[in-house]
């Protein structure tokens, strides 16, 4: 670290940590070793006692230090990462960008379609139930008697104002400052998403994203010739920013792509803090974020948690959202804040894509103007709060004792972590028989990891036939663990 | 060229064409020299006399030999280029690729908004007096009663089905084979031709374009890091086609874009014989061709033309269309045809775009299934081919003598090229403090020409205003014209 290249106070303690953490890789630090103590490290590196206090926290939070009482801070002999009674441990991912073909997997999976017989665990949205369709009707007749020649025209290339405006009146929810003017509407969060990464990479460059990832993040980022960075992500907290400090350190991230809310699959959520250090960090290092805030009206909690974009104050974030996880998933509407990369995206959604819909735009602006959304999202959140319950309790209750399951704050994703012997493509495939799909862990990495794990959404109400297929799923997960007497049952790591 | 290297006999014609055409520039066939006979060239070749003929046609079609009764074919003195009376003469394009930015120009030309003050001739759509909006409206509420939840759910990645289908059905009348298996939805037909292009090329790699082109072509190619060969284009039969079996030949180009029915700007359509030529060099070469068919249901002639598509026994084809410009360009319903290019145009569309909006789709698959869209599509095209000889019949009575007007035979585009000494980007200043608003040549090139051209749509009435307008705008043009007794008055060069 050089003491030049530390920035806002913010993100400061991530550098010191990024340092002590190489060292303990290398060896310089080993196991055992007392680290200097948090007076001298803050005289030797002209920083104040809290940040070097902020990034011992941060090591022991990692489990690679640990503190000893009126004594100091010891490495530790097992780097083990924390993980929680029932969920699963952050991923430590080899950062090696590498391409694999799950293609066929992936097409498989979600070609499977919507019928009675079929139970889609593996969809992650909302099921049509749970839409206010009938008020959304209304919405579109509006909108075609009140846009010029009924929506047959061309809307501005910025998009619809009304829908642009009422964007904008929402995010003041998270203290947002942004006008219509800052936004630009796309077809769904998909393109908002490829349009940004468009705009900040070219092809050869490396993205950081979680791990595990939505696939289509994955996939986007291949076809656009990009390398991918996993970083190791905790379940709680999301993104593991001493690794993601230490890889801008060294300059290999050109952009980074996280859902810092209730992100998919693995449902976490980011503090308010480890945003605003992000931010910083990033605003340090002039790295765009490309932040996917699909999930964030969608939160179990008070209040909405606040996108990454509530603390930018440079333009590095490109703030991108849709109503397809919690509206109208076949309207296709989205948006983004391109931050200072406006004009980029509007280049790019001129000549890739053109002017979006009027109708369908014009519908989503009416109904957010009528205060109905505040009040749909009310109901969606308790209903999806407690299907979430619900699915969790049948899974802890069913599944083989070694199973952990993640607990979202928010969203619509269960992310379940089996017994290492288990492999979720065989399990997905043997599933079809009994007409249940689900999402298997492989599909969330380039790397083949998670090959035990796998993706459920709780967007389906659940109903009696949900509980005696989760049930089934337990029976033929214990039909498929390890002889016990060869695999010692699994204990549960707990930790504070 | 090598013999092994001629393919089907459609396009060999096309081979010795390009060989002797090279030997004229390279000036190992002299002006005022003999060409070989028909039949010793065809005993030499081993190709039939006709080929031979076809060739030595070609040539004298693009003014490097001509026929002296009783005698044979001599290179000509001047290889001058032929022009028709009223019309633009053809443009030989310097093949240089090379990245200009006009995009200032172009964002002021399109930023300018409908008003009542303002006369958009630059806007290259239909009025919206033109459309069928009360059946539309019908098509949408049926749409929404008909789909499951009301279109709020997703339609399947390739497209809304009732869609897809009515498109093929419609297809039949051109000839085709396609069903809907063979056929994906986009958001328009930008995005078709953004994915397809994706799909056809890598970054660095030569595509061929009509010249001159439609802007949006020229902005997609260079935001997908394409090299760009601007192809002489003739304002009647369209791309040279021994112009582009030279490149072809030197492997010099990895995609075609062209606009064979009724292309933008000069409105020029492609023969059924050079299409099925066209179709079968491109075979034999394996490139792919990008066919944009925006405008091809618009034809004032009895018949609508065949796309290259009808043609394509092998996929080379990508066969792109829209609805844009006949019925809603603000619904954005367009489609690809991609060959098989499917799978390669379905990744694309899923990882950047996502599932294409439900409601639209659907309302024009109804409007398509009741017949409406034949009978409205009558409609539009007498009125657009009585609009188009109002506008070419007051420009030519308007505009000073030497004023050169395309004859377009269907879609919505007039090409004017004036007096080289006019700038038609100052003239487009000019006329915005008359309310009037043109498309200048400047943007239909990357390279810095046609700027004394400028494109006019025809989509709007043709009533006292727009007929003043014009005559306004042959007043202003008069008055910018170099002095007479510098500059001869132009005569029309007249060719059979």
């Amino acid at each position: 670290m050089k003491s030049d290249a530390v920035g806002p106070p913010a993100h400061k303690y991530l550098v010191v940590a990024a340092q002590l953490e190489q060292q303990i890789q290398q060896g310089l630090l080993q196991t055992g070793q007392k680290l200097p103590s948090v007076r001298t490290l803050s005289q030797e590196m002209k920083l104040s006692i809290s940040t070097i206090l902020q990034a011992y926290y941060a090591l022991e939070s990692r489990g690679l230090v640990e503190a000893q009482p009126q004594s100091g801070y010891y490495v530790r002999g097992e780097h083990r990462a924390s993980a929680l009674p029932g969920r699963p441990a952050p991923h430590r991912v080899p950062a090696v960008p590498r391409e694999e073909d799950v293609d066929s997997l992936l097409a498989q999976v979600f070609e499977q379609v919507a019928t009675p017989d079929r139970l889609l665990f593996s969809q992650g949205g909302p099921s049509p139930a749970l839409l206010p369709i009938t008020k959304l009707n209304k919405a579109l007749l509006q909108a075609q008697r009140e846009l010029p020649h009924a929506g047959t025209s061309y809307e501005p290339l910025q998009g619809n104002l009304l829908l642009r405006r009422q964007i904008a009146r929402y995010a003041l929810f998270w203290g947002s400052t942004l006008t219509h003017e800052d936004l630009v509407t796309t077809e769904g969060c998909t393109s908002a998403l490829a349009f940004c990464l468009t705009a900040v990479t070219k092809p050869g460059d490396t993205i950081a994203v979680e791990s595990p990832v939505y696939f289509g993040v994955l996939q986007l980022a291949l076809s656009l010739g990009l390398q991918l960075l996993e970083l190791p992500t905790d379940p709680v907290t999301g993104v593991d920013l001493v690794a993601l400090a230490q890889h801008l350190e060294q300059g290999q991230v050109q952009a980074c792509l996280f859902t810092p809310n209730f992100s998919n699959p693995i449902g976490c959520c980011m503090p308010d803090e480890h945003k605003q250090q992000l931010v910083h960090l990033l605003e340090h290092y002039q790295v765009p974020l490309i932040e996917d805030d699909l999930f964030g009206d969608l939160h179990f909690g008070a209040h909405r948690p606040k996108p990454c974009k509530a603390y930018d104050r440079q333009g590095w974030v490109l703030w991108c959202s849709s109503v397809s996880k919690t509206l109208a998933p076949g309207y296709r509407v989205g948006w983004v804040a391109p931050g200072h990369y406006l004009e980029a995206v509007l280049r790019l959604k001129k000549c890739r894509a053109g002017r979006s819909p009027a109708l369908t735009q014009q519908a989503v602006g009416n109904f957010l103007a009528t205060g109905r959304y505040e009040l749909h999202l009310r109901r969606l959140r308790q209903t999806l709060a407690l299907n979430c319950a619900r699915y969790q309790q049948t899974i802890l209750a069913s599944f083989p004792p070694d199973t952990k399951v993640s607990q979202p704050l928010g969203g619509f994703l269960l992310w379940v972590e089996l017994n290492r012997e288990i492999d979720t493509t065989q399990f997905y495939h043997a599933l079809l028989d009994h007409q249940i799909v689900i999402a298997p862990g492989r599909l969330f990495s380039i790397q083949p990891q998670y090959t035990h794990c796998l993706r459920l959404s709780y967007g389906l109400p659940f109903d009696e036939r949900v509980e005696q297929s989760l049930q089934l799923m337990g029976r033929l997960l214990k039909d498929r663990m390890p002889e016990p007497e060869l695999y010692p049952e699994a204990t549960l790591v707990i930790e504070a």
